[in-house]
């Protein structure tokens, strides 16, 4: 049996390919995959911008849900049919030297950018990956659990209590999702964002929010926490003036959560560190625990991801959901639908 | 009866007044003081750098050590004759939005820079600032309890835990004692430093010394590891090429504790911040139970604190004393014999 997979082939291109089904290796399970999610990194690397990594061709994508096809020699637990998500790390080559943060292992493979990912029909991954879904879970809503996983650990993270004040910067689609768990955790949120569709989405979520472009985001806080500034600040911006508010816009002990990816040295206002004794969190993908979190909230319906999700596509129509992507910076989460 | 006291008047000038030794106000302690160590933050003081903040004339000074002389009305709990130190923040104008964090308070006043300090025979300060020593106390090495009560701080904020591996950058008067509270604390210690005459101190004190300038830090760190790098890691420098080392040399997860001052923003790798998880913690000052930790240890004799002290001058000899700062690079700390 062959079907129609997607392969990354550089240069702006993906190619449709006919692949075999094969059976999944010892230790593996195989997927039938329902539905994969175009990340950031995703996009990235459509752009060439990581083509040193990746090993071209490559079937990538990380985002997914699916159901369990076949059942590789060794594995137990697992059985044709049940709903499961793929937490896509690799870390069969962590050493004493990472201290048990395994998800941060120095030798850590991300699935779907250092071996093959779920833009296929079908995908074979080592069963230590997988998590099960309860079997109502609605599919669509799984392949969110990924980029869920990491708000649930940049939140886990901050340390977030109930009735703190948290301040998102950047309302893309992680941190509209780090903006939905910090309020579940029952923090008081502020998104700070400067496209105004963003901004408008934002609000619809019942969100408070922040153009900071066209209004000082430090009085507005100010205002809202009688001069005590923020608790939490969760930078998901990646640009210098997310790193210029963030030391102003903490209060006294504030915790920054850094979860966005800077690829250059940014100047960083330190005395305000040590003034305000303010922490710096370094936040990377999301460990088990993170995920049971992010299953929990999407089976219990709690979060409004829906309203992230702007198309499903086929999946053969990958080409074309990449070069839309591009042309539309206003569109958060697209999925593709891979039995499509 | 009337004393000679020491003042700051500005343009690198002290001059010795004859000063009246008043009653406290009620609320206040009069202390003899005995000895008041020269910190670098009098040394900027001294040079005219913060002329805009102090009201000239000024005494200044608040690394002290003393005997009870007086209590005003009101002060229960003290007696004359009592070993105490000051320590020297005036939290009387926190405020709800300061979150309980007063040594940090955005209103708080540093006694001996907002307000008279210890440079002279005589001082009256309020009683809250007071911590008892133990009867027995060494009045010499009491008066390092203030920086060494920075240093406890430090320590107890980076959650440094027993054979945890710890690199102190900077072996200034901080960076040393941030090294022994650290060693105390059961943890492996490295210093890193470029001054020569600083790092043969480091060594005889016992302490693993690297020169930066001479062998290559992390190389050194990771070879001692076995490439886990730093647990924790101490920025008491201050200048640029520590920012650039401490995310090199501090492994997964690893903890940075700021506690130099930077009054300029610095380039700093946020991408390592991400990727290993890494966590800046602002530091400033004490709390009142690093004090306590503070005055055990003195107490306890278990410090090597003798040999920081480069000499003990008398008080009517602060100008000269300041100059003789000025001109040597390499002496730690000098102390005011304020009976003298
Ligand atoms: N830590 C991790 O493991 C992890 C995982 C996934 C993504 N990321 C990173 O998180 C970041 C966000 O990801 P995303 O997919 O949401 O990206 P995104 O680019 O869609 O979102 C960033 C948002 O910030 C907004 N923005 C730009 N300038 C701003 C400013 N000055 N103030 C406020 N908002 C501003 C943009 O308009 C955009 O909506 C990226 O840097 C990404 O690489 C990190
Ligand atoms: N957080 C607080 O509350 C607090 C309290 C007191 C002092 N401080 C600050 O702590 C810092 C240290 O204070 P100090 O009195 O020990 O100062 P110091 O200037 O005596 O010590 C700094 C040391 O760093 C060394 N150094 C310079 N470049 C270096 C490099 N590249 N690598 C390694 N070492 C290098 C210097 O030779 C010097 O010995 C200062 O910034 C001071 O303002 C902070
Ligand atoms: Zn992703
Ligand atoms: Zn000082």
């Amino acid at each position: 049996m062959t079907t129609k997979a997607t392969r990354y082939t550089g240069n702006k291109t993906f190619e449709i390919v006919d692949a075999p089904v094969t059976a999944p290796e010892p230790g593996e399970v195989r997927i039938k995959v329902a539905y994969c999610g175009v990340c950031g990194t995703d996009v990235h690397i459509y752009h060439g911008m990581m083509d040193q990594r990746v090993s071209i061709p490559l079937t990538i994508g990380h985002e997914m849900s699916g159901t369990v096809d076949a059942v590789g020699e060794g594995v137990t637990g697992f059985s044709v049919g049940e709903k499961v998500v793929v937490r896509p790390l690799d870390d069969r080559g962590a050493k004493p030297s990472d201290k048990g943060h395994n998800h941060i292992a120095s030798a850590l493979k991300f699935i779907g950018i250092d071996s093959p990912g779920a833009m296929q029909p079908y995908w074979n991954v080592p069963a230590f990956t997988l998590h099960k879904l309860p079997d109502t879970s609605d599919l669509r809503l799984a392949a969110l659990i990924e980029p869920l996983a990491v708000a649930c650990h940049d939140v886990r993270l901050s340390g977030l209590k109930e009735n703190e004040y948290a301040v998102v910067l950047g309302g893309g689609p992680i941190g509209m999702l780090v903006a939905m768990r910090a309020r579940s955790a029952g923090a008081k949120v502020l998104i700070s964002e400067t496209n105004e569709t963003r901004v408008a989405m934002a609000k619809e979520l019942g969100f408070a929010v922040v153009n900071p472009a066209k209004e000082n985001l430090v009085d507005y806080v100010s205002a809202q926490t009688d001069g005590g500034l923020a608790d939490v600040v969760f930078e998901v911006a990646g640009v210098q003036p997310t790193i210029d508010v963030m030391t102003d816009v903490a209060g006294i002990r504030g915790r920054i959560v850094l979860v966005a990816i800077h690829g250059q040295p940014r100047p960083v206002n330190l005395f305000k560190f040590f003034w305000k004794e303010l922490q710096l969190i370094g936040a990377r993908v999301y460990e088990p625990e993170d995920y049971e979190d992010a299953i929990r909230l999407v089976a219990e319906k709690s979060l409004p991801l829906e309203s992230l999700i702007t198309a499903v596509a086929p999946l053969t129509e990958v080409q074309s959901v990449f070069e839309q992507i591009d042309r539309d910076p206003n569109g958060m989460k697209v999925l593709l639908d891979c039995q499509a």
